[in-house]
Parts: structure tokens; C-alpha cells; sequence
């Protein structure tokens, strides 16, 4: 942890002061409980009240509030937030372990400068791994799989055989990554299983949460795009596309050969069958269940996923059928009684 | 596994004998299966036939049944035979392992008599553990964590970096303790990382299933109250704070910064959005989803939940929609037909 | 990877060729994708427009259709097209380790001739391992556990003490299996943890997927029958009974002591509440959820679950309730104008 005045900040994030520059700030907290040395953010207007409340030294805003803290102007208060957390506290400092003698390598396995391999981590035969990645205890890297540079492996992550990782992808705790795909032949009953032989294809800055598991492809390969960020506890089936820049929140699932553009979001326990297309910048709902293709730019939410808006009227009225029943059934008996003879 | 007779056990439980004291119990049983030589217990009145018709040895009751089995009267017949379990047949004994040499320890990390470390288990630099922790093969503890005393970790469970654990803790396989939270900020379509700097603490008493993942706070920390018991994947959000004795049966997931105050039971595969707060001794039924705050003991079922009397009367109704449309239509025509001027 | 003629493959396949049976296959690929060299199969007849524009060298098909790919007709494409994976790709080949000098094998345990053991996999006390089985590095095999011939642990897996183990079965990375039920007496406010002695069991040919947590039972075993399939993050409680050659696809969740009948197939995230029993061929939609017992060869869909064919009118019908709601408020003002005295 570092301490910086706000001018330091404010030149950091490209921002304008309105205040005392020379206020030292130590670190980064919450609207709810920033004190005295700490800076905050506020993004949502309606949370405005608090940033007059607040007793934080500093505060970062896009338009001017009325509060006792220093301001700090800027175009997107959360962005900079962000930056001022690495400015004052940095990523995880990683132990120097170099290669641990209680590690596991194969002989044909290949190393780039600067990576490191704690104890109980294995790499298989003909693997070969960038520039300084890392990897924790238990890290299993399966034979044949290639890694780029600055990739960070947590506990017990497993990487099967023949898997392609890219740049700066970060895989978090007990992941899997390249297990079977959930493919069999069932034939007179019994389910026969079919050798999985494509692979998962990580590309550049991926992350992917504790506990998921990311089937390698039956045939294709599995695919998760640029910078896509996969939370934990996600299960992605084989020869699934996930586009670039997608947020895919803990505990969604996405079945077989689906495909989903670039800038998807898509809430927890979400899930959207095989086979389908979801287009790009779509937006999905916690919870919801997609089982139809979805156009570019649309927000859905519900089982059977409709369109957002109509969604929340609709879902909201099912507390309503006992009376909408009750009501009809009085109707009916009105309507008899007005004309009892019509058919 | 001993053998006591029903006098030792009623005393054991602090109950009261019906029939012989002498005969003996070599175990426990479910009420289906129970048969000589085995007790078992009755909580529910419903299945008091069962009871009746029961070949086992003795029965816990709360009241008196007709049965040819020794009856223990005892207020809490389902705790009484978690006692009685606990007498016959104990709770799991640990292979003696002292500190294997195949282990990973850190010469700075502090482990308190008793602790035992099995093979392929690591503890990083400054972390401090109680007497008699028990760390199974693959366990991974990260620098600085915090551990009480008698806590279990099974194998491969993962601690990450500066977490702080209890007394008596337990933490089932593959569960991650720590990880990240998913927590990003979205700048012109990229997704960078906010470094979280908070921590996950895990209170006296806490268990912690198989393939959780506990993401650690961004700014705060995650707080898991005493004596709440986590089912096996489950997902908890950066920053959420669960009260005391809550039950998390196995897939709820409870996004970030979302507040439960204490004894709160949430059925399988429950999801409770982010920023929300339920109140103290809330109920809510599996696969609910959950979108407002909900008071204290409310009980609440659905998605959206709402009152669960309510939801069962409604969600019931969804099956007769198409019925219901068809009379709307009907009830159209015929009041039509009644008055076909009428605007 | 091997090269073989149509005619090798069709006599592998027991099928009869339409088209030159020289041609050479060395790889197969899906409809979509096939190229020159490649075979492909066609299972669903509406992708027949698919095959008649493929590059694929060969076809699988049930029936001839119109296309310049060689044929192969056989009465169950699908399951010919596995046979024909085996044949070109085979399955898996793991690294020959023997036993690894890093893993840790207690004294007293067994393993059958030919069952290897990689770095960092451990098999406790008295564990009895039958031939030709393979450990991925991090595997834990707890004490007493006994398992058949020819299993796979794949990195990461673990399985508690005492837990049986058939022939042929496949457990893939950081999947749990018989760890404790989630099992407590609460009394006065406090949850007391049942010690769970019962164990799981596995039988003949069932695959385990990826981060799966599989109880073990209270009293009784847990048991997954002969053949069936488990996929990812799959949650499966204590004293459950899952009949033989079922299909439950990634996060489904079955609480504890429910029992399902033979050759069910449960969807995507769908649920099954404790205590209920499923017949046999039961089909259960994916993100169902099931409170009561399910007939024979029933087909069910929603939450709660009912018949599929109603199910999906009724639940569509929930977007148009806002206009239900709307035309009853109507029919209201409009039979109230009829007859304003009516009572």
C-alpha cells in the first residue's frame, strides 16, 4: 500500500481537482464507509446524498457535488476508481518461487523467461508456456498445451492436453479447463462415449472464475473470445463461441454449440441451450433460460427469455392469476345471467 | 463403531426409556431401513405408521407411539439422534499424518500444536494456524491467511492470500476461499480488472461444501456469519455478508455486496441479486430468485419470490394460461354479441 | 491420427457403401465444417440440405440423399459416427507414468498391475485399486475407498474414505465424490453436524464430469447407477439413487434422498427437490424444477414442473398476461354497463 496527494491521483487518472491538492489519500473504500485519508467514487446519481454525506477525504465524480470533500473530476469516475485501487494497492503480489524442485516438469516441456512454478504444479510433455506466467500449488498443465506470456494460474487449476491459452488470461482456483465435453452415442440404451478431440481456446486476457469448467469441443474447438471475463462457477459446453468482451456472471451455463457475439452480459444462473445464436451487446437476465436465437443489441430476461421490458410487466402479474381466475369465473357467471339462452 | 445399550443412550440424550433398557444398539438407521440391533428416530408425525411397523431395535419419539420398538421419549428426537450418531459411530477419524515431509510449509508460517499437514499441501508465507487443524493432500493456504484451532480442510481445498478463518471451521473439497471478485470496470468496451483488496472471513463453526467459491471483497470484506453451514457449489458474491446460522443449501447463489442477516435457510439453486438485504429468518424456496429486500422472517418462493402462500396459488395457475385465454376470448365474443355498439 | 479407406470404415461400422469405397478419411468433422478427406454423419433428417451442399468426403446416413460425398448407410448414423472418433482419433492416451516417485501411496493400500500413479496423487490406508487405472497428478483417493479396473481420475479429483468404485468409471478434474451430506439437527438456533456414514457409490461405466460434488449418504449410500452420465458442477445429495444409463447434463441438482428411475435425462440447471421419487425415462426440461414424483417415461418442463406439452403453451402464454390483465379490467367496465344492478 502507497499513500499519494490527490494531485498525484488526479494527474494519474487525467482529472481535475476542485479542493486542496495536497490532501493525502491512502486508500480506496467504499461510498458506504470511506473515512478520513480514503477516496471514493461516485458513479450512480442516485447515490449523490452519500458523496454530501460522506466523510472521505477525497471523492471521484464526473460532474461537481455539493460535499466537504476534495473532488476529482472526471469522465468516468468508475474507470478511475479502478486505476486509483492499482495506483494505491496494486495486484496481488505473487511469491517468487522460481521453479519449485517440488514441482513437476516434463523433460520436453518448455518454460519462457521469468515464469514460475510452485510446488505440486505439473506441466506435461511438449507444453510450452510464454514470459512470466505463474503457477500456484496444484496447477495441473496438461501435455501438448500452449500458453502465452503473463498468465496467472491459481490453485489446483487443470489445464488439459492440447489447450491454447493466449496473453494475460488469468485462471482462477479448481477450475477445468479442456475436461469432455458432455458427448455420447446412445445406442440400444447404452451411452457410448465419443472421444472429444477439439480443444479450448482461451484468447488474450480471459479470465475464468473458481470451480468452472469449460468443456473442450467434441470436434471444434471451444472458444472464449478477447477479454471475455467468465465468472465462477460457470459451466460452458463443448464447441460453445464466446464472443469478445463478454461478462458472463458466476454460475451461468451455456450449452453445446452455441454461439454468442461480442459484449454480452449475461446474469447469475443464467442459461442458454445448445445450438443457438445470441448476437452481439446482448444483455440477459439473471436467471433467465434462453432457448431461442437472440438479435444483436437485445436485453431478455425470464424463462422462456423475453424481451426485457415486457418481461418485468409479465412476471410481476403471475402473483396476480388467482384473482385474474376469480375475476373471470364471476365474468362468466355475469355474462350467463345476462343471457342465459346464448350458446 | 461401539455398541451401547438403550439405557446408555437415553442417558446419553437425556431421554426416557419405554420398554427394556438392556437391549443393545450396534448402529444408527433411517426409519425405512432400520431393522435388529439399530435405532432410529421419528420428527415427523406423518410417518408415525412407519414407526409402528418398524422391525428396529429402539426409536427416538418425541410422544409415546405403538410400537413393538424400545422408545427414548426426548423432546428433540432428530437432535437426540444426531447424538446418538455421534456416540455409535463418531465423526470422521484422520489418518495420522503429523507434518508430512512431502508437504510445502513456509519457514515463516506458524502452525499450532496438534495441526497436521498431509502430502501436497502448502502454506504460504505468514500464515498463522491453530492447534489441531487437520490440511488434507492438495490443500493450498495462501501468505497471511488466519486460522483458528480444530479446522478441516479437505483435499484440495484453496485458501486465498490474508483470508481469516475461525475456530472449527470445515471446508469440503475443491471449495475456493478468496478467489477474486468479478469485479471489472468497462472502459470504451474493455474490461479491466479492479484489484480486490478485501478478504473473505469465515466465523466460528462455519462449513463450507464441496466446490464453493467464495469470492474475497473488493474493498470490504466477505463475511460468512457463525455457524452458518454453505451446501456444495455454492457461489458468493464480493463483499456479501451472510449472518449467523444460515443455511446455503448446495447451487444458491448470492451475488455481491447483498446482506443476510442470521438464520436464514435458502433451498438449492436460490440466487439472491447483488446490493440487496434480507432480513433475519428469512425462508426461501429452491430456485428462487430473489430481487428486493426482504423483511424479517418472511418466507418467500419464485421469480421473482414473492410470499410463498401467494406463489403457491399462483405459480400453480401458470398450467391453466391457455384455459384462461380461451374464456377471456369467449367472454369477448358473447359480451359482443350483448351489446355490439357498446364502445 | 490414422488414415482409412470408406470401405475399412464401412465394414467397422457394419454399414453398406454408396459411392467409392478407395476414398481415404483422416479426420472426421462436423456437417458444417467437413472438408475434402473428412467424413461426417447425418442424424437429424432436417440438416438433409446440409449434406447434399457438404465437401465432406463420406457421409454417415440412415438413408441415401442426394450428394457427391461418398455414402455410408447405417441404421444409427450417430452411433456409427462415435465408432468411426474411435476408429480415426481413439481416446485419450495418458502419459506413461507408472507409479511417480512424487505420489504418496500408503503402505497398505493395493493397486492391480498396470494402474499408474502421477506426481502428487495420493491413495490412503487400505484403499484397493484394481488394474489398469490411471491417476492424474493432484488425485486424492481417500482411505478404505475401493475401486474396479480401467477407472480414470482425472487431475484434481477426489474421493473420500470408504467410497466404492466400479469398473470403467471416469471422474474428471476437481470433481468431489462423498464428501459430507449437507446434514445438520439444528437445535435451539445452533446447526449440529450429522456425521454422514454413509458412503457413495459409483457403479460399472459411469463418467463423473468436471467440479461434480457428490454426497455421500447420511445412513445409506449414495448411489449413481451402471452407465449413467453426470456432466459439469452437477450437485447430487446424500442417500440419493440415480437409476442406470441416465443422462443429467452440466448443473443439475438432485437433493438428497430422491430417486430416479433408469434412463432419465435431465436438462441444463434443472432441479429436483429431496425425498421425491422419478420414474423410469423420465425426461426433465433443462432449468425445471420438480417438487413431486414423476411417473414412467413422463416429459416434464418448468417450475414447477409440469407436462411438457402443456408446459410450453402455458408458459408462453406469460408474456401476454399484462393483455389478459387489460382485457378482463375491460370486460368488467363493459358488463357492468350491461347490467350496473347486478349483483
Amino acid at each position: 500500500m502507497q499513500t499519494k496527494t490527490v494531485k498525484e491521483i488526479a494527474d494519474y487518472v487525467g482529472g481535475r481537482v476542485l479542493g486542496s491538492e495536497k490532501v493525502v489519500i491512502s486508500a480506496a473504500a467504499t461510498l458506504d464507509t470511506a473515512g478520513p485519508g480514503q477516496i471514493t467514487f461516485l458513479s450512480n446519481p442516485k447515490y449523490t446524498p452519500k458523496v454530501q454525506a460522506t466523510q472521505a477525504a477525497a471523492v471521484l465524480v464526473a460532474v461537481p457535488v455539493n460535499t466537504d470533500a476534495v473532488q476529482i473530476i472526471t469522465e468516468d469516475p468508475y474507470y478511475a476508481f479502478m486505476q486509483v485501487v492499482v495506483l494505491l494497492h496494486g495486484h496481488r503480489e505473487h511469491p517468487k518461487v522460481g521453479i519449485s524442485p517440488q514441482a513437476s516438469i516434463d523433460a520436453s516441456a518448455k518454460l519462457g523467461e521469468g515464469t514460475q512454478v510452485s510446488a505440486f504444479a505439473s506441466v506435461g510433455a511438449n507444453a510450452v508456456l510464454g514470459k512470466n506466467c505463474y503457477l500456484y500449488p496444484g496447477v495441473c498443465i496438461g501435455p501438448n498445451v500452449q500458453i502465452g506470456d503473463d498468465c496467472i494460474f491459481y490453485p489446483n487449476a487443470v489445464i488439459y492436453d492440447g489447450c491454447r491459452i493466449g496473453h494475460r488470461v488469468i485462471v482462477q482456483s479448481n477450475a477445468a479447463v479442456g475436461q469432455d465435453g458432455f458427448g455420447f452415442a446412445t445406442h440400444k440404451g447404452v451411452h457410448h462415449k465419443i472421444p472429444q478431440i477439439g480443444r479450448v481456446v482461451l484468447e488474450d486476457d480471459v479470465e475464468i472464475g473458481a470451480g468452472c469448467a469449460i468443456e473442450r469441443g467434441t470436434l471444434d474447438d471451444t472458444v472464449i473470445g478477447q477479454g471475455s471475463k467468465i465468472g465462477d462457477l460457470v459451466a460452458i459446453g463443448h464447441g460453445t463461441k464466446i464472443g469478445a468482451h463478454c461478462l458472463l456472471v458466476p454460475q451461468v451455463g451455456v450449452a453445446g454449440s452455441a454461439t454468442l457475439g461480442h459484449h454480452c452480459v449475461l446474469g447469475g444462473q443464467a442459461g442458454i441451450v445448445g445450438h443457438i445464436k445470441v448476437g452481439n451487446l446482448v444483455k440477459i437476465g439473471a436467471k433467465s433460460g434462453v432457448i431461442n436465437d437472440v438479435p444483436d443489441g437485445a436485453t431478455i430476461v425470464g424463462t422462456p427469455a423475453i424481451d426485457a421490458g415486457t418481461a418485468r410487466r409479465a412476471y410481476s402479474l403471475i402473483e396476480y392469476l388467482p384473482e385474474m381466475k376469480k375475476k373471470i369465473k364471476e365474468l362468466e357467471r355475469k355474462v350467463e345471467k345476462l343471457n342465459p339462452d346464448q350458446p
